[in-house]
C-alpha cells in the first residue's frame, strides 16, 4: 500500500472548537492508513484538554475490539483514573459502530462529536440509535457531520485501493 | 466484601454440551466476585475446545471495556490469530450489553449462547435486537436461558450485598 496522500492538518491551538479536535482525530486516521489499517481516527477530550488519542488498530493486534474510540475509551479511563467519562467529549472520524455506539454508553460518555454518517453499521442514528432504546442508562449528545467531507475521503480512497 | 458463597461447578469433560461449557463461565464469574467486580463470565469455544476464558474486570483495570466478553474475544482472535470468528461459539453469563452484543457482530462469531436475559440493556433480543438492523453485515446463532438461574442468583445477590 502507497503512503496516505492524504496530508495531515496542523489548525491554530488557540481555537479549541470541534474543528480543531476533529483534525486531531483526522491526523490519527492519516496515521492509521500509514499502517495499514483502515483510517478511522479518535480522541477524547476532557475540559479542553486531549487525554486520549489513536486509530483504528484491528488488523496490526489481530484484534477486532481494537476499534479507534475504544482504544481511545480505555487511555481516557486510565487518564482520569474512572471508568466514568460523563464530562468528556469523544471526537471519531467516522459514526461508531454498533461496538463503539455502545462501548460510549457503558462509559457515559458526554457528548460524541463524529465526522461521516454510517448509514449501514452506525449506531448513534446512521443505521439506529441506540439512545431510543427504552431503558438504556445513558443518552450521550451527538452530533455529526463535522469535517465529514475529508473523513470520508480518506476511509473511501483507501477502500477503493484495497480493492 | 466477603468470597463469593457460590460454589464452582465442576461438570463432566466427557460430555462437551452447553451446560458444561456454560458452567466454564460461570465459574469465571464466581472468581469475577472474589476480584470484588460484578459477577459476569464468558468463555468462547472453537471446535469443542476453549480458546478464551475471562470474566468482568472494569473495576480493577479502571477501564470501562472490560466486559468479560470483550476480553474473551481479544484473547480468542490472538489464539486462532484472525479477528474474525465465524467458526466459533461465545457462553456469557448473561446476554451481552450494547457494547459487547457490537462486539459480537464485529468479530463475526457464529453463535451466542447466554445465561439470565437483560431486558434492560441486553443486545440480543432482550432490551432490543441488533440483528434487526437493517444492513447489519453479521448476525449471529442466538440461544438464552442456559442455566439461568444460577447466573443470575449469581448477579443479584452481589449486588443486593454492595447496596
Amino acid at each position: 500500500m502507497d503512503p496516505c496522500p492524504f496530508k495531515k492538518k496542523f489548525l491554530s491551538q488557540l481555537k479549541r472548537d470541534d474543528l480543531y479536535f476533529m483534525s486531531l482525530a483526522y491526523n490519527e486516521a492519516v496515521d492509521g492508513w500509514n499502517e495499514d489499517e483502515i483510517p478511522i481516527g479518535a480522541v477524547i477530550v476532557f475540559g479542553n484538554q486531549v487525554i486520549a488519542s489513536a486509530h483504528n488498530n484491528v488488523c496490526k493486534l489481530v484484534d477486532p475490539t481494537a476499534h479507534a474510540e475504544m482504544l481511545a475509551i480505555t487511555q481516557a479511563a486510565k487518564a482520569i483514573g474512572d471508568w466514568r467519562l460523563n464530562e468528556t467529549r469523544l471526537y471519531v472520524t467516522k459514526e461508531p459502530c454498533p461496538m463503539c455506539s455502545g462501548a460510549v454508553i457503558m462509559s457515559r460518555i458526554g457528548e460524541v462529536i463524529f465526522g461521516l454518517d454510517d448509514m449501514k453499521m452506525g449506531g448513534l442514528g446512521g443505521a439506529f440509535d441506540l439512545r431510543s432504546v427504552d431503558k438504556i442508562n445513558h443518552r450521550p449528545l451527538v452530533h455529526g457531520q463535522v469535517m465529514d467531507a475529508e473523513c470520508h475521503a480518506l476511509i473511501r480512497d483507501f477502500l477503493e485501493r484495497k480493492r
